[in-house]
């Protein structure tokens, strides 16, 4: 089951969820909407491959705002630090900055019970469109698992700032 | 909990949910298809801005279909009027559809609750794909929410064809 | 609800989900990761038609991988045979492959109860990006449902590798 917007509300008060900052104002009918950080990173190289360190540079969204271009990956976060050890957060746009083709994530929207931090975007532009810092661009709902729990312990834990993908360290252990 | 097919039908009969018009023909599994109005939407600049109001034109699809071509958004809207006050609907793609590169979506597939009229599709095509009004692109799940209802009460209710962005009217309330 | 990675281990063990192979290294807080097949189908034509047939041509990653391409869309499968009777499967990104930019769905995430098969994956780069097979690119979840459960009866049962889209042969009869 999907919380209401009062219920996410409501299970922080509990501390049965993380979300801060927390502003009232920002709890929508299901979900709570995420600002964007200052920080953005992308992909050094042309060609990205999976089984390669993938070389990256960071940036700060300057006070006129940033360009996102259509041919290029940028990795940013959330202003909140967020998580929860009882429920499952999934991301995903605001229907405002999806209908200027903006895709705030890559199909990898479920962040893992029990990861707490700050959740990184994969913004896509299909056209160019100018961000700021600050901007609310996605949202955050949460989800009833079944089930016994085992908690996130992964090395994303505490995370802040945009975390480039580590995917190359898989082909180095057993498959993951 | 996602609702099946056929609960779905029920619910709708009971008049939790709104799907209209209405085709048994169309229930699935767990979702029900959704058709393509007649009307697309874009913008008319090449470099859209979160900040800035964004200007657009309309156009009707003509009988011979329209091409969709991938460096645009568009936005196209449901033949069907959907929502409900008691259930929360999710928007994704027929996999016949996205098999051809068709996104219908940009990370924004949650209607709110309460929220009720055609839905807005966000396309974006991986190459270009020519679409017909009529076409069963996209598909609606319910989900059950858990915790206290408040039911949506935006700009978008009741809303008829593609519905643009109004993110630029974010920065001059309280941030949203 | 959504189940947590110990409880789709349980729900397999007592036979009310498929999931073959099975290694339990590669189950996750909520969900499984799943592998990339040895073989990519694309449409060999450049603009796609949702009424006509769109040939396609297959390949067979080397075992230097293969470059996907941003203009293009790729169909790929899991090495994994899945699906369940009793349990909607959804499929998503590991964050690790979206952090390159690599959809794994083009927002068709959604596996009817019912079926049973090697998924077919949807592939869009952002920039270009290397795969290689046998990649834990993508993860399924399995969730609850609620109401009458009547089986998925289609085409794709029992599907063997990427399976192109079908989707013109909509317009012959009633529909979808």
């Amino acid at each position: 089951m999907i919380l209401t917007g009062p219920q996410i509300a409501r299970e922080r008060e509990n501390q049965r969820l993380v979300l801060e900052p927390f502003d009232p104002a920002r709890v929508q009918p299901n979900s709570y909407d995420l600002a964007l950080g200052p920080t953005l990173a992308y992909y050094t190289g042309e060609v990205l491959d999976t089984r390669q360190a993938n070389a990256f540079a960071e940036v700060e969204i300057p006070d006129e705002g940033f360009v996102l271009e259509p041919d290029r990956i940028y990795l940013g976060s959330s202003v909140e630090r967020l998580g929860s050890e009882h429920l499952v957060p999934i991301i995903r746009s605001r229907s405002a900055a999806a209908r200027l083709g903006l895709f705030v994530h890559v199909t990898a929207d479920l962040i893992d019970i029990g990861s707490i931090g700050q959740t990184t975007f994969q913004f896509h532009a299909v056209q160019p469109v100018r961000v700021h810092a600050g901007d609310c661009l996605a949202q955050v709902t949460f989800w009833r698992p079944r089930g016994r729990i085992v908690l996130y312990d992964g090395k994303y834990q505490n995370s802040r700032g945009p975390q480039p993908s580590q995917i190359h360290l898989d082909a180095v252990g057993a498959g993951r």
